[in-house]
């Protein structure tokens, strides 16, 4: 069975749907979990569906080089190689040949790079990405896309979106979708309202199962984000999945959800655990700060993740303070749940009408401080 | 309610019990999991509790120094400042001030030494050790011992013997039995047969609630712990816990519950986890193997943990081989759930007369390596 989206109900731009994988059903909008090499930092599997999640993200280029897409395919792909078993995503690896691979040369054909662990060098083309995707396995597939810097000029972002749109082409052609998984084109054009707005008609042109709106997560001010996806957004086929790739914070993803986006991913939630910061409503918490040294309350009050059950803010600036392994855990397992509830909110908003409600709730959520005690 | 100890059967030596404590019932012979600084490290108290874990360990001397002793009374005493509220033990620092600390300074009155961390001093004496354990509220204490290199000849072991001993009077009179937390006295003697018999001799003469085997965890091969604790168990008082410290391979274990031992902990679960190595039945593989890059099976065929239900030996030798948070945690889950299988396994042994055949299962559990693919 292929992907298949059906919406369900409406809030203004916003969406609510059913997404069907051959690994299982989720509702959107969702947030994937990152699991870049077939990991969630921190996190078991068993933690992960205790804390509700329904999608996890991987990357092609990590899984590439290892363990490799092969020997990903022979153990069953990468559900099952991580005992996970549910729907995933994987990136291309477009975005880390730009910013994680050593030197690097870029034809029209594709781009050649030695990667960052061993240095192997590697030739990626629009068609390989497709055929590396294809044996990891995941439910959907990211077409490669070029990735300049968010701070482009107008020229280098063109061309980039040129080559983007024949990658884009040629991984179409390329993808067979009787495999059963789904390839989504990606919208480029940096912060160039015309380049996005002629990305998404291209795009919708060749007809994907899905899309995603590329190139908002890094290096732009929450403004440039919002104002890009706001745009982008309705330009999308009305009747797919639209995926913003790599955002956000809990306020982006809100906005995201209000502007009709489906899908989010993002480290957030997993990288702020391991440097000791706690999502909540009023805003992160900085477990470090001696001022929760005697703070016997759960992270946020009302949360029902295995940490705020069991473990106060004192005893987590406790284990902060040593830099403990298991505060990175029971961290993890916090926010991970915040973002999942935050879904959880934002999916039962939108039949009753009611996105401004939790964007009100969530309102001081992306402050760093919160209310100290 | 103050600490009871019931023997419900025997096999030979072995005894198996029921240990009453303040904060719950245990059965007896037990595997204390290791948390130092009131942390497990990767495990989360979610994931003890799913292991099966019975009584939890942690150290005086690390707490005394973060977060302080008072501090942890301020929470409501270890077990409910780490969410645990099971029963839980802590050793005195003793092996800690001598292993651990810098400048140390050894008077007949107590130890001067300042702390691993940040140099601060701090003049340990029974009492001391007795009042900073009562403030931390676990149900079992420690005496403070002097625990001199276990290579020490006569006169320097004999030396440490007889200050132990004074120690140990001391704390017995400074403890205050009615605050419901037990109290041991630790015999020593290092690898000296006349003094071992000794010790447990003088200590047997204080009434303890409760008695330790100390000084074999480090520095011995096998069969000198393995000698030291055949001859000292059957010395100590028939109805008290008899505990050996920081003890040990399953082998020794299981040698330990053999000669009449109730209680053990040991590192070796969680710190090999976090060193990717894993226990079974058939010896210790280590998981950065590229033995096991296409290994589909479980860490042990008919282990009941998380990991081997859902992750494969490849899976974690990928993770192992990126050296990925989640390898320390899936097999932290595993180390510590196979020990305290092989407790459990142990304790319904001990009524039907069938040790041996326990000791044969677990026979090649000690060997590293295993029997590879």
């Amino acid at each position: 069975m292929s992907l298949s989206f059906r919406i369900s109900a409406r809030d203004g731009p916003a969406r609510a749907g059913i997404l069907d994988t051959p690994h299982g059903r989720v509702e959107t909008p969702l947030f994937m979990v990152v699991g870049t090499a077939a990991s969630v930092k921190g996190l078991t599997g068993g933690e992960l569906r205790r804390a509700g999640a329904e999608m996890l993200l991987a990357n092609a280029y990590h899984l590439a080089v290892r363990p490799g897409a092969p020997a990903l395919a022979e153990r069953g792909g990468l559900a099952a190689f991580m005992g996970w078993n549910g729907p995933t995503l994987t990136d291309s690896g477009g975005y880390q040949v730009f910013s994680l691979a050593g030197r690097r040369r870029l034809t029209p054909d594709g781009v050649l790079f030695n990667n960052h662990v061993d240095g192997g060098e590697l030739f990626l083309t629009p068609e390989k990405a497709v055929e590396i995707q294809t044996l990891i396995g995941a439910d959907v597939m990211m077409c490669l896309d070029v990735c300049p810097p968010a701070r482009a000029g107008r020229g280098e972002a063109e061309a980039a979106l040129r080559l983007t749109h024949a990658w884009a082409g040629r991984a179409r052609r390329s993808w067979r979708e009787a495999g059963g998984q789904a390839l989504f084109g990606i919208v480029q054009g940096g912060l160039h309202e015309d380049l996005r707005r002629e990305s998404a008609a291209f795009l919708a042109g060749l007809d994907f199962p899905g899309y995603a709106v590329g190139g908002v997560a890094v290096g732009e001010g929450t403004g440039e984000i919002r104002r890009i996806v706001s745009l982008t957004a309705p330009l999308l086929p009305e009747d797919r999945p639209r995926y913003l790739m790599g955002v956000g914070t809990p306020g982006d993803i809100i906005h995201g959800v209000a502007a009709g986006v489906d899908m989010f991913d993002c480290v957030m939630p997993t990288r702020h655990a391991r440097h000791f910061q706690a999502f909540t409503r009023e805003g992160r918490l900085n477990l470090k700060n001696a001022a929760f040294a005697a703070d016997d309350r759960p992270l946020e009050a009302g949360c029902d993740c295995e940490t705020c059950r069991t473990a106060s803010r004192a005893y987590l600036r406790h284990l902060a303070a040593l830099g403990e392994l298991t505060a990175m855990i029971l961290l993890s397992i916090h926010n991970v749940r915040f973002y999942l509830r935050l879904m959880e909110r934002l999916r039962s908003a939108i039949p009753r009408g009611r996105l401004a409600e939790v964007a009100r709730e969530y309102a001081g959520s992306d402050r760093l401080g919160g209310r100290l005690p």
